[in-house]
């Protein structure tokens, strides 16, 4: 079995360390050696490891038009031009195997089509969640439930960040410097941060569970710069711990809520121990209840050893086929939740009674309203509604924010729960 | 696909309605309708789910011996007739799904072989973790892994007593009594309470993750019975939730061991959250590192939704061929544990002495010693050891009980970390 490697950056090192690694285990279980015929890399005076030596090319063709090479394993990143590099591996009867997420999320509805058409497979594990294994099992395992939801710890740096600033007291800033200085975050952390990332996993996770075709620009999202220490504090007052959630469900008249947002999660829900750089899938099924999928959801031999699994599973010819239907959106102003807000007010009084008011019109009713201190003359509020409309919080928040007695409002938690 | 379903107990009476529910689903992604054509039952008395109506047969051989049928779905539970069914079955080129782990770890070498050379499939995703999805994870998605341990909570009953005793301060009995109100215990709760249930499925997931060959009673297996809501105390105090854990793990010469014990986990670790009825199974790969397996582990949709899923993977094909090699195993003794001693003596001086002196003898160092409360002539004594030869404990605890000033060693559990 010969596999075309586009790409040498941590997951292709993995890719070729593992394969090294275990190989004589993997030839036991597929009955077949996998091996790397070529490497396709960019700069040619880059240092590589020892066992790319004499794999080394810089021209595409000669892994996409070489008759011999079974698998186009895509771990460059970036759409282009990995997505052209992609397109002709599968015209040339190619099976191609990626972890890339970006080109899943936005173009994987067509690459399926024309894999079916061309009659290989293409395979992509690695896109959501490095190595933990959940498109096989939302394929396969759970193939006979009905899946209402899944909600997930999409993005590990994020993750990092709201850990550390709880367990070390941190503010959002010093945290992030903290994840970049440990190589958990990029130079520029927007992608993660804002929460992209995490919605683009959501989108491969909506064909998977759902059947269901979504863009990643389609997905609410919101990620974690506005939490700030004093949120985690107050969460952790309430039993809560902040969490960026990526949720997806479907309703009765089968349309498709999908939103990236940072929520409260209550001890005991099991998505609230996890900690650090780890991401977790909880999915919920008509007929298995909750199951929940654990692991590191990135790093280079967690990713490469979810890429070398699809490799086995192509020799396998273990290919599942998916057919998906574009979703029928709910915007998310439609959506209802709990909702955590902090801000900062005047500290005069009539100022509650104006608030109270504004949500009173809207018809939001409070779980609770606490004062949480006083400096020089302004006050920190924190409120908790009951569950109501997306739409109508926002346009309370719109009216507050018109108020003089409102300085600012710091955060905007979504909190779960009935 | 026509099915013969062997059984119509909780899990079969779930398959009939799964297959009713979520039929139409099932049959957009096999392409093929699932149809239930004849259910083998005892007693004719007994009244049935009316989807069963007209089905309902009293001699194995009309399923056996039906040619238009190509999966038989066992279900009936217990060894015997089941095996002679399974194995009528496979002879006459059926392909089996089985939820009996008695079956499945007892002969599941057999039964594999004698597939093979049929040239079916035998699947048994039901019979380790309900509906959790850890056989097929285990032999696709982390097939590339060597896989170094395997640690779980793979009984739900015992785990929900753990959980009651805590929450709720009782006492063994106490919480076993509830659980048998709430039917999550039998009658008869040996098989899980004392760890029997947990050893068979480690049993099946050594086979998987190691391709090694381990009969249950080969599995040195201890149960919940001796742990008292004072150890659980014990162990909240010092950040611990006790557990029944069952793992198993290769040594460097290839060596297996398995066991099923109490241990007490520590807060971080995400087995320490899994409360209730739910099981877990955390998986060590040497690319994958931790991965995580959470859901309900019993129950008649959940177990249902891994039968169904199996049998969606006989019609799609995917079966993966693994050949099992006899464990070389390390006896209990020689594993290594750090270990909480909880145990009653008089109330004298040299007392503590003597039980160190012991201790000191075997090499084995003390982390703590806390003489926990004085009643009349008594003391209750809490030792927690340093990582010590499971050997030199049992010797140790030995020489104790045989002390006049020693009245009873009440409970012993291995902990968790380095």
């Amino acid at each position: 079995m010969k596999i075309g490697l586009l790409g040498l950056g941590t997951v292709g090192t993995g890719v070729l360390h593992l394969i090294n690694q275990n190989g004589k285990n993997i030839e036991k279980k597929i009955g077949e050696k996998i091996e790397i015929k070529k490497i396709l890399v960019k700069d040619p005076d880059k240092k590589r490891a020892p066992l790319a030596d004499g794999k080394i090319i810089f021209n595409p063709d000669d892994i996409l038009e070489d008759e011999e090479i079974d698998v186009v394993v895509e771990v460059m990143g970036k759409e282009h031009p990995a997505l052209e590099y992609m397109i002709k591996a599968i015209k040339k009867g190619k099976n191609v195997v990626t972890a890339n997420k970006e080109i899943i999320a936005a173009y994987g509805k067509e690459l399926i089509k024309l894999a079916m058409e061309n009659n290989v497979s293409i395979l992509y594990e690695a896109s959501v969640g490095g190595g933990i294994p959940i498109i096989r099992p939302l394929k396969q395992c759970l193939a006979a439930n009905k899946i209402h939801e899944i909600k997930g710890i999409l993005n590990g740096t994020t993750n990092y960040i709201l850990t550390e600033m709880k367990e070390k007291g941190l503010d959002f800033e010093e945290a992030l410097k903290d994840a970049r200085q440990k190589g958990y975050a990029e130079s520029d952390p927007t992608d993660d941060v804002d929460g992209f990332d995490a919605a683009r996993k959501l989108a491969i996770l909506c064909t998977l569970a759902f059947n269901k075709y979504i863009l990643p620009e389609k997905i609410y999202t919101k990620g974690i710069r506005s939490v700030s220490k004093s949120d985690i504090k107050y969460a952790e007052e309430l039993g809560y711990n902040i969490r960026l959630i990526a949720c997806a469900k479907v309703d009765e008249e089968d349309r498709l809520e999908a939103w990236v947002h940072p929520v409260m999660i209550r001890k005991g829900n099991p998505l609230n121990g996890v900690n650090g750089v780890f991401n977790a899938i909880l999915v919920d099924g008509n007929a298995v209840g909750e199951v929940m999928f654990y692991g590191q959801g990135a790093g280079m031999m967690p990713t490469a050893s979810a890429v070398v699994a699809d490799i086995m599973d192509v020799k396998n010819n273990i290919v599942i086929k998916n057919g998906y239907e574009d979703a029928n959106i709910v915007s998310f102003e439609d959506t209802v939740s709990k909702y955590y807000i902090r801000l900062i007010a005047l500290d005069k009084p009539g100022v509650m009674s104006k608030i109270t008011g504004i949500l009173g019109n809207k018809d939001i009713s409070l779980l609770s309203v606490v004062q949480k201190g006083v400096m020089e003359d302004t006050a920190e509020i924190v409120l908790i509604t009951h569950i109501a409309s997306t739409g109508k919080i926002f346009e309370a928040l719109k009216e507050m924010q018109s108020l003089k007695e409102i300085k600012s409002i710091k955060s905007v938690i979504r909190v779960e729960g009935e």
